[in-house]
């Protein structure tokens, strides 16, 4: 059972000590050290499994696929994960390909997705088969053509829409948002540009369309009004054409539990507002439903992990207002996660060796690196009787934290270690000096 | 000569094409690939060498060192680069030490920062033979004390002081700002208990202060507040203990030219006002002028590297107030350059590799990530004619570019490539896919 929607559900409590899969914090951090993310793979796979099952159970016939988008975190253990999930993979990168391929993952199950694919990148997805490539510009259409021509090969693809709607966190601005680099605009004409020029291509397959409104959305209004939108669109091309588009990709973006009280987009609440508003725009467009695919990153792997460090240096710091703040440093940082100061992200944690005093004191967690900007959380009441040494979970970081961490002030990069059935495996290691040295000349 | 100051001085045009030490920019990529940083070897040298002569033009018998702060950019070459210069080497990890000892630079030229070193970077730091510690919490004070007299020896160290100032950019607010992670505050009698924690250990030597007040600062007047504080508490420091501190250490922070226009904080403007400011405080406060150092990284390595992109997809978009803006898509991104959306940081760029037409339209140059915040350049006017495979150099990259750069997405981290002397030669190769896969189980 979860403590709490932060924590993964193989996570408890025992004697005030943080346990993933019945092995206690402290064991975990004797064992693999510290910084690490610990990934809880049954959660992770549950997860996988719930939306799936979300989407079938709400799509039924209509149902197409659920692809795990790499970028949120991605290495060839979790590939496997994902593929032996029956789900399919979002890449967008050759890098996200070569972790995929790494993994013996099925190219037909891969969405290949990008703004500025290289040649290289359409050449190879094109030549292992892979499912459906997401086309984002006029200039990658001709290049898929010529690709899928020179290799005799015909491609699938979705056109990546703009359906002028901005949906992040508890905001949706269902207004022309379309000053972005994804996608082509509906209300400009653009996606229509498009959808005539890929028609000129008999080596390019249009199998349907894409929309993608944003990041953390924790609410599901904003998925109807692009779906609405995009439908319509779908209606035009079936008044010109004379057939109907088979598929529609809704993208991913739901929402997960940084802080308690947070209320994740969970799949069974998502993905029931997506059939009403899938169904009800079809309706209105006398539109046959088309086969609809999500594509959920952080809502799978985001609650799954969490980063455990241990605590330096302790100051005390007076404000200006004359009150205190703890200033808690621990073993990593902006390089593990940066999202806190990139986004302004916030994250909650705990102590997670050991009871501590119910007093707590404002308290601010903070990196080793060599910049005032390096900050985990900004702002919480933590015990007032941490000392150094104690460990530090921050939960949900799952997602973009490994995937977007970095060597500032040449800091190793921290390993991923999986706890499934009270085992514990490294899965990404850590970096070593060595490592660190590996690129100089 | 330098065609403007953004610009290293090793950069010259010829027939619309950048070159660098004389070799043109498609040449440069056709050799190299891109993204790629080029580091100006020369220009470098030439900075580090200028911010010690202007040390010793101002302070001669009272100057201190150089120490060149290597989490801007690190590698073993510029490391050796920075011993050969006769400078020292300001580090903050133990990855650092690393990259330095691995240059053989001479422990004796270092400097250790950092707010939360562990016991392990401690005992390395000291056992080796460091020149200096910055000590920055009342913990690591028994903790440097502790180890150093396990391991027989005695310690120089500085005490990193919070003199209530920040200094940021155009910005300069000399009142109370003690809400951050470094240092002990003056004010609060933070740094006053330090000392006297200090003075208790007899395997520290406390040589004098440190003070850093802020990043990327473009005047020269927050230097001398902090100055004057920081040698009013070594007056104190006199009056109590009866001798007076050897040394003082203004840090970093000075501002280098990233936009046309931008007026930098060069060392002839610098290191005149640090003598004024330090002169002055120590008559008013009947004190000997201490040897003072300084810590540029930035003002070296920074504007001595441009990134080179190759453009891919280019989308004209309609803005809500009828106006068009092109994006540009380049072959990197937020993983070789976070600044701009980490701190909103500004960058201009040109066209490398030709001539281009007069006519400019409003561009935003983005990268390949999967992420809408994903932007190089924000706001430029570019030629209306680029074309997919023209060259964009963005100038200035030298500082925090390579050393916060991430695998995002699983995009491989660009090579820096030294330009001398007509000669480039790699000095931190690409990562190649392997690499991606190499921490893989």
């Amino acid at each position: 059972m979860a403590i709490d929607k932060v924590w993964s559900s193989q996570i408890s409590h025992r004697a005030g000590e943080l346990c993933l899969g019945g092995i206690a914090a402290r064991s975990l951090a004797t064992n693999f050290g510290t910084p690490t993310f610990f990934l809880d793979e049954q959660d992770f796979r549950d997860r996988a499994r719930a939306w799936k099952s979300a989407l079938v159970g709400a799509f039924g016939d209509h149902s197409g696929n659920v692809y795990y988008a790499a970028k949120a975190f991605i290495c060839t253990e979790v590939a496997r994960w994902v593929a032996q999930s029956r789900i399919g993979l979002d890449v967008c990168t050759g890098g996200e390909l070569a972790v995929a391929l790494a993994a013996g993952f099925p190219p037909e199950r891969m969405q290949v997705h990008g703004n500025n694919k290289s040649m290289a990148e359409i050449s190879q997805a094109i030549e292992i088969g892979v499912g459906v490539i997401v086309v984002d510009s006029l200039i990658e259409i001709a290049r898929v053509a010529s690709i899928a021509k020179s290799l005799g090969k015909s491609q699938k693809i979705l056109l990546r829409l703009t359906p002028g709607i901005e949906a992040h966190t508890h905001e949706s601005i269902a207004t022309a948002h379309e000053d972005v680099k994804f996608g082509f605009s509906i209300a400009s004409g653009a996606a229509w540009e498009a959808i005539l020029k890929v028609c000129t291509h008999k080596e390019i397959e249009l199998i349907g369309f894409h929309s993608h409104i944003g990041s953390q959305i924790l609410a599901t209004d904003a998925f109807g009004v692009a779906a609405d939108r995009v439908i319509e669109l779908a209606a035009k091309f079936r008044d010109e054409f004379g057939y109907e588009l088979a598929e529609l990709d809704l993208g991913g973006g739901f929402g997960i539990a940084y802080l308690p009280g947070d209320v994740p987009l969970l799949p069974e609440i998502v993905l029931p507002a997506l059939w009403t508003a899938v169904e009800s725009a079809c309706q209105k467009y006398r539109l046959g439903i088309p086969k609809v695919s999500i594509e959920p990153g952080r809502a799978i792997v985001g609650p799954a992990m969490f980063t455990l460090y241990e605590i330096g240096t302790i100051k005390k710091v007076i404000l200006e207002n004359g009150a205190e703040r703890n200033y808690i440093s621990v073993d990593g940082g902006m390089s593990d996660n940066i999202r806190t100061s990139l986004y302004g992200a916030q994250y909650t944690g705990i102590i997670a060796n050991r009871n501590c005093s119910d007093e707590l004191a404002l308290s601010r967690v903070v990196g080793k690196h060599c910049e005032t900007g390096d900050i985990v959380i900004r702002d919480i009441y933590l015990p007032v009787d941490v000392v150094p040494g104690d460990l530090f979970a921050v939960p949900a970081t799952g997602a973009y934290g490994r995937s977007m961490a970095s060597n500032y002030n040449h800091v190793p990069r921290p390993p991923v270690v999986a706890v499934i059935d009270g085992k514990a495996r490294v899965i990404l290691r850590r970096e070593t000096p060595a490592d660190l040295l590996r690129l100089d000349m």
